[in-house]
């Protein structure tokens, strides 16, 4: 099968890239002489995380228990949910600790503490839990010089059923730099805040063995680990604009796109109309916020080569308008209706979020083979 | 069932509300003596779109083919498929009206012309299309004034296989009005030019059967459709903040919110972190173009009161972040870890689409029943 046969729209995966993308971040990674957990959010897919996996046995990170049932099922046991637990998630946690899963959770409050160790009691299990701390202010976790770090850490030894693992931060702030310098200071200060707690935390006699630091820029970044046990990263297997944006990975380098077909032109305004609208780019407008706008994605040939002044500057559900700075509009004579093009994603997991199965192509436009992706919770 | 022992997030549907919505809506289309054709692009779910239809055996638009399938399977005969058509999709189209679908395609160029032609000669049917019109150069369409208008009307009474049934427009750009009299201007405008370009086909001889129309905010507003035979809307079943900061509907009539836990705060910067993020909420920020910038939604309790100081200010892939106007820090404990809330979107066609069911209330908490919704292609 070709892309020319597929339905558009529909989810392209370049395997070559892939491939070529893992083998670079994995050679960086075993240079740090850190263990790698892969987060699969971005791929949701067992193949895909078989790939990104650095050694057999290896863990993941998950953002949905629905992930962690999947991988799970497909063999998969070392598990971190990597957001915050709340109490109507722990039937579904016990049950995947029952059944052999050495699921991890992640937690920052005093309340969490409460209500997992009751879960451990009621359920006859032992959870292992990694304390949640905030290295640059962006989202969740303690702050490294909250006391509550150590209240905590001195209740779970308190309570039946909880195991404190360690520490585990994420430096998403790098998502906000504008130079590589940036995304290097922050990666420093990532692995220093994981440091200096796992360090407060063994002066006051727990082991935490488990010190977890990770975002796709700082991973790629950072060159001195003394101290982590683990990093973590996602978006690497795919790439994406923002990416690109950022400075940590080329164009060249992302390996999915969105298949789309011509369906009409706006000759007076030099627009190109397509069947690829939000529904299948997603509402993902990460790069407005970029030197370079991307808008709702770039556009591409059915080859994968960058038609470098289109992009989809607008989108409707299931409709994409590609507009081009060039001021020639014989533009629209070279893609008449029926044309397939490809569109780079602004943000790898917003667009495959969209779709529930990968058309995947190794380096050229035969389809080698299609792919399942999970969704939901 | 009730609300509190689901897990979230995931997407909670108030049938007193939907009634409400389409009553309403059913009341002022019959004031304009014209047939309702919904767009079920919003509800791809049948129970939704049998209360939707005004009277039975009435016809919709759909936005993929897969929804055509969909509802075709589920009884519902008079389909138009509402994107430009392209290639690749007219084995499916064929398939259907093989099937004893009524389904009506949209074209706007001569090239689709060929190709529905060839397509319909080859598989022994005749595929009934409407002209496309652009009525506010939102998008797709012809411009009532060009030539092209007739060329095509008689392209298509010269070929094999294609019936000309009508035309059918959009007004787009009443989403971007910022007072009722801009909706009303451009419902006149959407009018003016359907019936206009129905006149020159007719005047030229094709009898223009079908003049279609419609949007959700010009819909609402309009008061005179002499000339037009039928009127589509889509979002007036479940509305949504946009449609609210647009003027078109109450805060009190959006139908859907997503239901999402606290799974911590920081307390310092008054923030509830939820385990809604983006994957749940969209990546859709609609109001941000409007006067009140709701952020990725606005905060109910799980009653559904709207907290109206508090959005959801930011979102990664399954964290959001509320925030508060108030400079109440305490307001943090009015909300602690596990507490549920519900969130409104900006966009109600967005973020239903990152689900695959609902979950049904009428006017409580108690939990009626569970619809599928469908997605994809």
């Amino acid at each position: 099968m070709n892309l020319r046969e597929l339905e558009t729209p529909c989810l392209v995966l370049d395997l070559a890239k892939v491939k070529k993308n893992i083998e670079h971040f994995h050679q960086h990674i075993r240079s740090l002489a850190v263990d790698f957990r892969p987060h699969v959010k971005t791929v949701k897919n067992i193949e895909l995380t078989t790939m990104a996996l650095m050694r057999k046995g290896s863990g993941i990170m998950v953002s949905t228990m629905k992930e962690a049932e999947y991988f799970f099922n497909h063999g998969i046991r070392d598990i971190v949910y990597g957001v915050g637990i709340a109490p109507v998630k722990l039937r579904r946690v016990a049950d995947l600790i029952n059944r052999g899963a050495g699921l991890t959770l992640i937690l920052d409050s005093v309340e969490q503490v409460e209500f997992v160790s009751a879960a451990a009691q009621q359920f006859s299990i032992t959870i292992p839990v990694l304390i949640e701390i905030d290295c640059d202010g962006h989202r969740s976790g303690i702050s490294s010089n909250d006391p509550l770090l150590i209240d905590i850490a001195n209740l779970i030894s308190r309570k039946k059923g909880v195991e404190l693992r360690g520490i585990v931060t994420h430096a998403g702030e790098s998502y906000n730099c504008r130079s590589i310098g940036c995304i290097k200071r922050l990666a420093g200060v990532e692995r220093d805040t994981a440091v200096r707690c796992a360090e407060s935390l063994r002066r006051e006699g727990f082991a935490c063995p488990v010190v977890s630091v990770g975002s796709t820029p700082t991973a790629k970044f950072v060159d001195d680990l003394e101290g982590v046990t683990e990093v973590r990263a996602g978006v690497f297997v795919f790439y994406d604009l923002f990416m690109a944006g950022l400075g940590v990975c080329r164009i060249e380098d992302i390996a999915i796109s969105v298949l789309v077909s011509v369906i009409g032109h706006q000759k007076v305004r030099g627009w190109i109309i397509t069947d690829g609208g939000w529904m299948s780019l997603s509402r993902d407008r990460g790069t407005s916020s970029q030197r370079v706008d991307r808008g709702y994605g770039l556009v591409c040939s059915i080859e994968g080569k960058p038609l470098d002044d289109m992009i989809v500057y607008s989108a409707n559900q299931e409709h994409g308008i590609i507009g081009s700075s060039s001021s020639d509009k014989s533009i629209l004579e070279m893609f008449p209706v029926g044309t397939m093009l490809r569109i780079l994603p602004n943000h790898a997991c917003a667009t495959s979020a969209m779709h529930d199965r990968y058309y995947v192509v190794d380096g050229s436009t035969e389809v080698v083979c299609v792919w399942h992706r999970m969704n939901g919770w």
